[in-house]
């Protein structure tokens, strides 16, 4: 049974010493860039020196990549940290959050005392949110959390109406999180960012992980986009070391593996629409439309929970993600992040034989 | 002139391309152990997975080499983050800082909203904390923290002295911290650790590098001891991916190197006298008698301040720790690591060069 907050890409608690095939994890299938293992390989050494305070040649490449000024942008232990920065900074009372989503938001609130509302959005729907309508439940929150795309559903929400969403929550003096972590798998992006809203308004908050696109979760490294006199609030939540040199190292090489990007692009556009059709041809299962690399599937149709899905499937040595702790959703959905063909492949016909066999 | 809560290290600022020799950092003259840097090297290809949460085998690691409960044992990114959770956990009125102190004590304790009481240790008391004066100065603070061996004056206390005050504020209802991040320098560090009593009281967190020992503060890594409850509390405030991969690989492998443990110690303890001697004969400078891998030195009667003086070491190349942003320390103070003997020779030479300039 999975725990409440316990995450997917947990291998060292399931693998028992045997190689796993992660499905569970929502890490770039084609692994880390040629480009950035050299950069880390090569920069060995320099874990002797502790880490530069100001992160400044990464945030100069991150200002370069994103068009957004350098002083409005605060790096992380990954995206996750600056989660936990952002909720100590600004103690809020209630914050809001539309579920199913990442269980981080829910955990780095509640640490810093928040009172936790969940705005449920509709399976009936396909999990789309409607932004009228949460505005309307979520009145009494000072802090609204979003993942876009969010993360197990891979819902999408549109740029414009996003800005109409952040626009009205400002005037209301409301703050808003923006979790774009995994917009970088998508060929336009820029249609969906609202980083440069965040740039200039104290109350919104975008934060971004480049742990997933450039598969580095082990190294963690995110980035958070503000005005700089929040910058400078959240940067007393933690020690100036909070960055470490290869992380720093990384990052700055990621950004420049042009082609790494667009291979990534375009090997994750395929295969998750592959994977969507075979999966859905699966009896008994029904998808989420994805929008990145990831695929939320509902299999309560065949019969078999999500835990005990996961259950077999582990057995067979591939880990898939179990929803059930997802304040949202009920006991019949799993996650599978998009990997290779030939991966995937396997993945979808061990999910077949694990129906046929149990019934 | 050295900012407000700046630290030595910063290679990034002072250096401006050139190649810099650094003893401003305290951190060991042997640099990464080979095998700690076969171990990260060999491991590198794993960060495309998340750590472990948990840290299973780093505390496992830990818990057998320092003789202490697993389950009291909480890793760390860099022992400055423990601190941060610490304070942001138990959000302290007030915290007691005997000074001159390292300033992320302080740091720390601001952002988690504390008031901060110094108590001033007494320069011609060689900086010698009295654990009586001090008890009666902060019967109004809920915290005190105390560095064991201090950074940057080096004093050392006793183990059997410090379980008495330890005993004393406890039932004072107040908490401590103690921080043993150089313990591992001294040969008979068991003589002055704590940590087996932090490890049985809900009131004392005992926190511990293993940058500075082991060389490795561009990767981060540090753990502290607390009974199992307090810990629980501690990781609540932070992301469960907080320790990266590396640095857990690294820590782990560390620990087993106990042939370059042993070296550490020999050279530091070596190193450590000669450059006491060297210094102390030049005209003006009077040291803080060291105990690990830093001295402290007054140059007050050479007429330089310490501003001025590191100004001119660097146009040498030189990094030596300005220490005049310490509250607690006159203007002329400075720290220097201890280093290999031909860069100590270079470094008492230069000195001695630009005193001699001045005049």
């Amino acid at each position: 049974m999975i725990r409440p907050f316990e995450h997917g890409g947990n291998i060292y608690r399931h693998a028992g010493g045997r190689p796993v095939l992660d499905f569970s994890a929502n890490i770039n299938p084609l692994g880390l860039a040629e480009g950035v293992r050299n950069a880390i390989s090569s920069h060995l050494d320099d874990v002797i020196h502790y880490p530069d305070p100001d992160c400044t040649a990464l945030r100069e490449a991150l200002s370069r990549f994103y068009h957004l000024p350098v002083e409005t942008i605060v790096p992380g232990n990954g995206a996750a940290e600056l989660l936990y920065l952002y909720f100590h900074h600004f103690h809020f009372r209630r914050v809001c959050i539309p579920v199913p989503a990442f269980s981080e938001y829910e955990r780095a609130a509640r640490s810093a005392g928040a009172e936790i509302v969940y705005a449920y959005l509709e399976a009936d729907k396909a999990f789309q949110p409607d932004l009228t309508a949460i505005a309307s439940q979520v009145k009494d929150a000072d802090c609204i959390v979003l993942g876009n795309p969010n993360n197990p559903t891979g819902n999408l929400i549109r740029r414009q109406k996003l800005i109409s969403f952040l626009e009205r929550a400002v005037q209301r003096g409301q703050f808003v999180i923006v979790d774009e972590s995994f917009l970088d798998f998508l060929d336009d992006g820029p249609d969906f960012t609202v980083a440069d809203f965040a740039s200039q308004s104290g109350q919104v908050f975008v934060i971004h992980s480049l742990t997933k696109f450039y598969a580095l979760p082990g190294l963690r490294l995110g980035f958070g986009i503000a005005p700089e006199a929040v910058i400078q609030g959240l940067m007393e939540q933690t020690d100036v070391w909070h960055v470490n040199t290869l992380a720093q190292t990384a990052g700055i090489e990621a950004l420049a593996e042009t082609a790494y990007q667009k291979a990534s692009r375009a090997l994750v556009r395929e295969e998750r629409d592959w994977m969507s059709r075979m999966l859905s041809c699966i009896p008994g299962v029904t998808i989420c439309q994805p929008s990145v690399n990831f695929i939320l599937c509902h299999i309560r149709q065949t019969g078999l929970t999500a835990t005990v899905l996961a259950g077999h499937m582990q057995e067979q040595g591939i880990l898939i993600r179990d929803c059930s702790n997802y304040p949202g959703l009920d006991s019949y959905y799993i996650r599978l992040a998009v990997r290779s063909r030939e991966e995937n492949e396997y993945v979808v016909e061990t999910i077949k034989a694990c129906l046929k066999n149990k019934s």
